[in-house]
């Protein structure tokens, strides 16, 4: 059998590449020849984090059906967030804390999903159960991925399970995770320097939602004003990312992760169902989103709901 | 929240009944108010087992929404092998060793498959995981799921794993594997006073394969003659349940569990489909399969697979 790959989604988070890389060096434990590789480059948290850790990013693929024909999934299982031709090679696992949809295999395999904020978190749980001690620069990269998705135990997607998994890898990576945690997520917060269009697709998703094709971008920032100072750069963008792409609507949640809140910018329609979704009315294609930092848990059920 | 229903999938074998009963025992005992239910009633085979270990028969439900908001699914995952109502629910939980295909949620939830011969035997490992001691009686009905899917060990996906399992749960029951195994698949085998639409109903999934909808029969004995000597009735059963409901191609799998071969008796189109599938000429709408002994591994996939 050739190398199995295992990969995140596309536009990669610090989950998608750190979960990767943790899962691929289980696998190797246990005996498979397994490689961690990524849709897409590190962003810079995510490369804070790699170059903390002294660890190579994962080499980046187009496809993979041209090298492989089996492969992990880890952080995402829809096939429109996975790889281009994920529908000609052979799902053997899949490690997610996503809900499934437009999933589907020809043969039984493994599938280990859990409510919990990180895939991180599972793959701490997986090495415990397999009786494999975690190296210390993949405990860092598992440590960071937790602190990613959960901004620093802020969003309600954090369980009780995520904070001890942290608490556990903060020990084995020698890091103070408060220390550590903010750092990490600041050096993702340098905005200015990048172009909108980069902003727009540092962690994107598209969901079908009814009839329409939802992207939704988050970016995380420690201050709101200075993303909104290039607002009407950033419509353009969406509004040519949605032509180019068959977007229907674009949802911009840029997050404020000092205060815990967001500012909501929309390009495309129906405007109508965001306006329902959030209960806001929006002024200028913006509202402010108290309290909300979570895509997952706070933006797209509440999205998906109001096209039901 | 109202409580949660725990069940496995229409015309329920041993496992769908077996794993029911033992992840609503794990449940309530991680403190959750759950309740084993069945699709249907249970066969001679699991009414054998649920005798031996002197346990209830779940209660048969035709709905669940008019009970209960949340369920988990154990030995199934797609919709059209679940309950009627199933998407008017929440799926919190599923744990299974089939192909994922026709599922999907709208929120993040428990997903443990693992493609092994049982589920109850990655039930017997979450147990483990979570030092949860396992009753005498649900030892049984797990260690009877494990005898049932694998044919006594006999069927190709049967793995490692359940064979360790069923010999620990085995002596958790305080019976001998070959000796308990071989009289439950016997009782599962009394099939001369049942109608042909009981024979054809025991053990039957539905499958979607390319724009047709295949039914698949499945029937153990140790006398493959005495169920073909009602072929021409079989045959007749099979054309009216075709036409009933919707059906293109319907397949009955007979499995001698002794020899551990099938003969294979086919009703509707493409039948040229079934000959390509298993390299054999229909005879009298009739093939003998060698070997064949799974409809998970040995037919559903080489149909599935002649499909597209």
């Amino acid at each position: 059998m050739s190398k199995i790959l295992i990969f995140g989604h596309q536009n990669p988070d610090t989950d998608a590449i750190g979960a990767a890389i943790a899962f691929a060096e289980l696998q190797r434990e246990l005996g498979k020849d397994a490689e961690a590789v990524a849709l897409g480059e590190p962003s810079e948290e995510t490369q804070y984090a790699l170059d903390y850790f002294k660890t190579a990013a994962p080499r980046v693929v187009e496809t993979v059906a041209n090298e492989t024909d089996s492969v992990m999934l880890v952080d995402h299982n829809e096939f429109q967030q996975s790889v281009a031709d994920i529908a000609d090679v052979t799902v053997l696992s899949v490690v997610d804390h996503h809900r499934i949809a437009n999933f589907e295999t020809a043969n039984p395999l493994y599938y280990r999903a859990e409510p919990v904020g990180c895939t991180s978190t599972i793959i701490y749980k997986m090495y415990k159960e397999n009786h494999v001690e975690i190296p210390q620069a993949v405990a860092g990269m598992m440590l960071s991925a937790i602190v990613s998705d959960t901004l620093l135990f802020k969003s309600p997607t954090c369980t009780d399970e995520d904070v001890q998994a942290a608490k556990a890898l903060a020990e084995i990576a020698g890091v103070d995770v408060e220390v550590y945690g903010l750092e990490m997520l600041k050096a993702g917060t340098k905005l200015s320097d990048k172009s909108v269009e980069t902003l727009l697709d540092l962690d994107a998703k598209s969901f079908p939602m009814a009839d329409k094709n939802v992207r939704i971008a988050q970016i995380n920032t420690v201050d709101l004003a200075e993303v909104f100072a290039r607002q009407a750069e950033l419509e353009a963008a969406m509004a040519k990312a949605n032509s180019e792409n068959g977007y229907d609507l674009f949802l911009l949640v840029v997050t404020n992760i000092l205060d815990s809140d967001s500012e909501l910018l929309v390009v495309g329609d129906p405007k109508a169902n965001v306006e329902k979704a959030f209960a806001v009315t929006l002024d200028n294609n913006r509202a402010f989103l108290q309290g909300v930092v979570s895509r997952k848990k706070q933006v797209v059920p509440q999205l998906t709901e109001s096209f039901n």
